[in-house]
């Protein structure tokens, strides 16, 4: 048969998930990995070891590949670049992904679009952001003398983020004055500085875009942060009007289009006070947001994002029943979560688990737990339970 | 951490899938294959090339493994022995597995546990057969005299097994006399005569158990076989009325504690024109009568069989809708399935598609096609549809 060969750059335990879906497809999974441990490297059973850094590297790998695509977003652009000059299928391209590796370059390009997004700017020192702090002030006074108060949109505390590097809260600083806004600088990298929105929740809208075209929108979901960590996605996300819902997926096939996005992209959102969506992050890769689609929905993410990055026509992304929780399994102080595993498996039959194979550390994802049906409650306070059992913040 | 390492002989579809159970679950899965062609060996990351039915070999498998289990039947039943007496851990163990590896042995152990099965007995030559044939015309005779008529319970057409090997058809005759079944005696192995039942339909129940005596059961199945080869199963089997559907069920959990099975049992059964399950076969591996239940049940059949061998606790077994219907895809006249595969996906978002990545060769079980849904009719003809476009037997 003329399956294709997809290939992932990076074995973490998105790859590791992405290899458990193409299995079904039939289509081939070609893994570059750092070590043999990595979370995919252990399932996986065609590893290629190497650093994605370096470009012969990247080049002998999808030399035998039918197109690559991505765990992570730290492959050199030039590189991508370089590889696509070669001939090589890369998805989603250099030219997109930049958007999701430069926060810089996503948020000029969001503000060129009109997307609604937290006020924002390059920022060049600590002075710089307590002048970014005031202009927020000044807008503030504007807005409310014109009788759009409410929203706060100005002064301490800033976010201020690093525009490469950063994931799962690194590279990201919630700082209260000048002083503290002095650390992001001491790495010499560029900073982004971002209000810090006074938001209801944060929600994603998780889209799905294929080459030729086609795209799905999931469900958007609620996602809880702690620590700037995901620690829980509920889908579809409660309460959420039917008129914001459609215009956050709306916002996120549009993204997808614009920025000719192929594969998988998470749009994280705050939804604010007063009704709307302003764009926190972009993800062009399968995404924590949306692990709740393994047992969730008709098609997963990552078996959407397999199909989308070759091409191949696009699955059902509906759920199939009324409400799924999801509930990151973070490492706690207990390295061997084997017996809280086996009590979780008794106390739960329904409960859907997903272990990574990584050595816990604490703070560190390694694994989720899923629940659906019908009663919210029930099925959020039992992905919760089992997540902390797990942890090993609760023993009963 | 201490995840425990499972071992799977036999690197067919049943391996793989089971692979692809285990992944979540963050257990080790290692494989024994004959080739690195093997569907398994394919996507497997840890896998062992060698011969088993070689001691050595297998004894070299299973000290990297917690506990070795089968994608097949066809392990030696003496070198299982040996295995258990040095202490590896076998499930189901050789005691259990030789009454799925020998008809004859199965039949004899049925009857002891007057399990109801078709009429039977080993047969020395073609002219036994006749004698068998005419036993059940005499014991149709009298049970006709009795009261108890309408099932055809005698003469010929025969079916005739040899007692191992067989599988997927192979190994099994129906002989319309004397003449004819003189073929099976030419193996010059063990003969094993059945009455040809006049069933009404096939059904499966199919089982899992835990070496610590937990057990769960699917709900009953149609299984719709054409040439001996499965080719559709209909969760739940239509129509079934609630009693034989749970004495089926409890037949088969019964069969399972009385022969101390673990993992996944199919019970192959026969619902005769009187209203009662015949068995007709035990497979003590997952098994194609349980492909559904990969998309269709809360837990797979291989999750549970990768749980019980490793005594985890099973997951739910339940269906989570009311219809699934799976379609075995076999091999056509076309080799390559590539481009039938994108006008399945495309035509049908809601299809599951399981390719094994299988040279195509007719008649072939190459894959196998599942839809679920509220409508019977609909689910039916898709997954109908779609493995006779994939197969090649329509082009629209």
């Amino acid at each position: 048969m003329t399956f294709p060969v997809v290939g992932m750059i990076g074995g973490g335990q998105l790859a590791r998930m992405a290899h458990d879906a193409a299995i079904p497809l039939g289509v081939r999974f070609r893994l570059l990995a750092d070590t043999s441990q990595d979370s995919a490297s252990l399932v996986v059973g065609d590893v290629v070891l190497g650093d994605y850094r370096d470009l012969d590297t990247l080049r002998r790998f999808a030399e035998g590949c039918d197109v690559i695509t991505f765990d992570h977003e730290h492959v050199p652009t030039e590189h991508l670049r370089t590889l696509q000059a070669e001939g090589f299928a890369v998805r989603p391209g250099p030219d997109a992904l930049v958007y999701a590796q430069d926060k810089g370059l996503m948020r000029a390009k969001l503000d060129g679009l009109g997307v609604p997004c937290p006020r924002h700017r390059l920022v060049s020192d600590p002075a710089d952001v307590t002048a970014f702090a005031n202009e927020g002030e000044a807008a503030a006074r504007s807005a409310s003398d014109k009788g759009g108060g409410g929203r706060r949109v100005g002064g301490y505390p800033v976010v201020l983020k690093t525009t490469r590097g950063g994931y799962d809260g690194k590279g990201v600083w919630v700082v209260a004055d000048e002083t503290e806004a002095a650390e992001p600088f001491r790495a010499g990298v560029p900073v982004l500085a971002e209000e810090k929105v006074d938001f209801v929740r944060e929600l994603a809208a998780d889209v799905v875009r294929s080459p030729h075209g086609q795209a799905v929108a999931y469900p958007v979901v609620e996602s809880v942060q702690v620590g700037g960590i995901c620690h829980e996605v509920i889908a579809p996300a409660p309460n959420l009007s039917a008129d914001l819902a459609a215009e956050a997926q709306a916002l996120a096939l549009r993204i997808a289009g614009e920025l000719d996005i192929t594969g998988h992209l998470a749009v994280e959102l705050f939804e604010t006070r007063d009704g709307r969506v302003l764009v926190n992050e972009l993800a062009m890769r399968p995404h924590n947001s949306g692990h709740w689609s393994i047992d969730g929905a008709v098609t997963s993410q990552f078996e959407n994002h397999v199909r989308a990055v070759l091409d191949l026509p696009l699955g059902d992304p509906r759920p199939r029943q009324p409400w799924t929780v999801m509930v990151n399994v973070l490492g706690g102080d207990y390295p061997d979560m084997y017996s809280a595993y086996l009590h979780c498996m008794a106390r739960d039959p329904g409960l859907r688990i997903h272990m990574y194979g990584k050595d816990v550390k604490p703070g560190r994802k390694v694994g989720h737990v899923t629940v659906f049906g019908d009663d919210l409650d029930d099925v959020r306070e039992r992905a919760r339970h089992a997540a902390a059992y797990l942890r090993g913040d609760i023993t009963e």
